[in-house]
């Protein structure tokens, strides 16, 4: 295992410690409480918080400030934040408006997540992110996985809580947008957990794991290596056939790389996908590509897909300013 | 070799359509041309164009855009831009002001900049980016290369450029950047060029090595595997030792990951580098922290330190919009 760090019990401090003094401006990180909040609170505006375990940087610290999270709680690597974490975020940013969560689709998460919402004693919703189109739901498993489409879920809902959208507006575009953004990943290496020091999986020179979430678990199937076209055809046909019928046919587009993936290879993924896209009747009007939703050192990408409205694109585009997304500020 | 690729003689080519494809409000690829241009030039400013060989995304083609550079001319995978495809993206982008040239101290990339100026009957100069403290200048060498600083340059030149000083007046401000930009990097593994399929040196599980370029070239020194406190003091006392005493104390901090290295370890790095500076003296005023300037999927990350004065502070701080810069527009 070869990573630069200090010692492996240290990381999440540590990163966390080192990205609030390179963006001081925008966020900090509360002293030994394990969470990160606007340096500038939105009074009177309802508090979008969200977390979940670290390792996927910039998800969710990096998506603190204006226009997108006021706090995040970040867990061990890929261990849920504990509900003492997630209250005491929730009471540092609440202004009166009220609390919305964002929770990504995972037994712990959950769990802990909805237990923070028991120990609050304010109005307090919660937007459950399930946009992996990989895991089959059935009455065994969980459901779907919050992946990628995390961030689309929290720039979207984070611009319409700048605005001044009440609680229960927020709840109907949150639960629209869950609706409307599906993902699907691919990876052509397995991470590894500083703690464990050896790779969670192994994959052949000429294998990719596909349907792969964002902790190194396996994926849904391990095929031959293919060709970046024929990978975003394989990603986007998944994709499509777990979105509804789009009345616009307007498309959000995230190529999101999964850490050690450069962007040379997410560029040309871009065009491939920008393709396999098109030739499904949909069309890209906005494009992010970038290590966003990261699963620490694996390498790999998603493709994700949300159908857009005139709302919905307006809210996309509103000013954000946040450590990994920023424009219009 | 796992890569998202098709072919790999036609990576380039397809990276920049992708580029284009997700950023078209910002940027136009010539078709055919191997260059990259501002969508909407800013006529009567003087016209900034850098280039050099690709692999180093978003370096510079990323760096196109409002604030930064006019255009980029792309070569293939670490191989200099052509004369041809250098004149043409100068006279894409000339509107009447001059042109300034940014150019990384490469041999082949001095050559062909050289000749492509030649090239050229308008007022034309070029400034040679020389950060990297890592090869001693002797008689036999080119002198420092151009490393993670050439972002630091193009942006702040592309600042200046924006507000309209005339071309002498931006040669005196890069000459004076240059001598206050330098870096050193580390690598953890090395890159894999496509078109040769295996690593272009191998390193142990132990080792990492110290000085590195951005090509996959050897190093100075090869060592054991420190932990991140240990190898940012070490690149930040090599640093220092190659720059000029600070009239302010304020420094600009880039801490550059080389295309495979995770947010989460150059935030981690952010806060080992920050002690370090702060241990010799100097304050960090600006940080920018990610993948910058890569070397296709290598691990590792570089450190660059600018010296701030007020001037050169204000112009980091000026609008810039481009696909992987943005802040102010």
């Amino acid at each position: 295992m070869k990573k630069l760090i200090n010692r492996p019990e240290d990381i999440v401090a540590e990163s966390l410690e080192g990205l609030a003094i390179s963006h001081s401006d925008i966020l900090v990180v509360q002293p030994g409480a394990r969470f990160v909040r606007r340096r500038t609170l939105g009074r009177g505006k309802v508090a979008l918080v969200s977390g979940g375990g670290s390792g996927h940087d910039p998800l969710h610290a990096g998506f603190v400030g204006k226009g997108m999270l006021d706090a995040a709680c970040m867990g061990e690597i890929f261990t849920s934040p504990t509900p003492d974490q997630i209250v005491a975020a929730i009471n540092a940013v609440e202004t009166g408006a009220g609390t919305l969560l964002v929770v990504k689709n995972y037994d712990g998460d959950v769990m802990n997540f909805d237990m923070a919402a028991e120990m609050c004693d304010h109005a307090l919703r919660s937007i459950l992110v399930t946009d992996d189109v990989s895991i089959p739901i059935d009455g065994r498993s969980t459901g779907a996985r919050g992946v990628a489409g995390t961030l689309i879920v929290e720039k979207i809902l984070g611009a319409a809580a700048e605005m001044g959208w009440p609680l229960d507006r927020l709840m109907i575009l949150g639960e629209r947008l869950v609706a409307q953004t599906k993902s699907m990943g691919v990876a052509l290496t397995s991470c590894t957990v500083p703690a464990n020091r050896t790779p969670t999986f192994e994959l052949n020179d000429d294998e990719m794991e596909l349907g792969v979430g964002i902790h190194g678990e396996r994926g849904q199937t391990r095929v031959k290596l293919d060709n970046a076209d024929a990978i975003a055809r394989h990603l986007v046909s998944k994709v499509l056939q777990c979105l509804p019928v789009s009345e616009s046919g307007d498309a959000l587009i995230l190529i999101n790389g999964f850490g050690a993936t450069p962007l040379i290879e997410l560029n040309l993924m871009a065009r491939s996908v920008d393709q396999a896209v098109r030739h499904a009747g949909l069309r890209p009007v906005r494009y992010l590509v970038g290590n966003y939703v990261t699963a620490l050192d694996m390498a790999g990408c998603s493709v994700t897909i949300t159908l857009l409205d005139a709302e919905i694109e307006a809210l996309w585009d509103a000013p954000v300013h946040t450590s990994a997304l920023r424009w219009g500020c």
